[in-house]
C-alpha cells in the first residue's frame, strides 16, 4: 500500500508549519521572500490535475489561505503561485509572497541567486507567526 | 463601469483560442512549447486569491481541461501551472506542457532565452487542433 512521504528534497529545504486537511503546508528556507509550500498529503501525485474535483477544489482553497495569510502578514505586491515539480516530481504548489524590490523581482524566484537560511531567531518568529496565523 | 479587456502585452504575445466559460484560453507565440494562457473574463483580477470561490473552482477546472488537453495532445513529461504577474498586472494562468528535452528544462520556461515564434502554417494547425480539442 502506497503512504504519503515527503520527497526528500521538500524535506531538506523546508520547515513544517502546519497541515490543514489536504496539504501540508511548509516555509522554504530561504528569508529572501515569504515562500510556502503546499504539499497535498496523499501519496502518487505529480501534476495538478492529477488531484480528483474535489481535492483540487480543497487544494484551491487552501492556497487561497496561505495567499491570504501572506498578504495581511507581509503587505506584499503581488502573490506567486505554481506547480512547476520539474526537479522535485512529488506534486507541490509554491506560494510566495513577492515585493517589487526583492531579490528576484519581476522575474520568478527559481533559479534566481542561492537560499539564503533564517537565522534560528528568525526561523523561530517566522514559525510561530505562521502556525499562529494558520491556527 | 469596468468591463473585462485583455491586457496588451496579453494580447500582442498570444493568439486566441477559446472562451471556456470563465477563463479566454490564448496560445503563447513561442512553438518552442505548447504553452497556454488562461485568462478570467473578468475586470479588475490581479492575483488568484482575488476570484471568489466560485470562479476559482471554475478556474481549477478549466486549468484541469486545459492541461489534460495538452498532455493528450503532446504526451508531456509534466505540467507547469502557475499564476506569476510580475510583469503584466492581469491575472493570468499559466499552463505549459514541459519535455525533458525541451529549451529550458528542468528550469521553468520564463526568462529562458527568446520566444520561437510560429511559421503561419504551424500556427494555423497548432490552433485547429487546439480548438478541436476544447469543442
Amino acid at each position: 500500500m502506497s503512504v504519503f512521504s515527503l520527497h526528500p528534497r521538500l524535506e531538506a529545504d523546508t520547515v513544517p508549519v502546519a497541515s490543514l486537511g489536504l496539504c501540508r503546508v511548509l516555509l522554504a528556507r530561504d528569508s529572501r521572500f515569504p515562500w510556502l509550500i503546499l504539499v497535498p498529503e496523499k501519496p502518487s501525485l505529480r501534476d495538478l490535475h492529477d488531484l480528483g474535483r474535489s481535492d483540487r477544489n480543497t487544494a484551491m482553497d487552501e492556497i487561497d489561505t496561505a495567499s491570504r495569510i501572506l498578504m495581511a502578514l507581509h503587505s506584499a505586491d503581488k502573490i506567486n503561485v505554481a506547480a512547476l515539480g520539474n526537479m522535485v516530481p512529488q506534486l507541490h504548489i509554491h506560494v510566495i509572497a513577492r515585493f517589487t524590490d526583492d531579490a528576484a523581482w519581476p522575474a520568478p524566484v527559481w533559479g534566481i541567486g542561492s537560499p539564503e537560511p533564517y537565522d534560528d531567531d528568525s526561523l523561530d518568529k517566522a514559525l510561530i507567526t505562521l502556525q499562529n496565523a494558520f491556527a
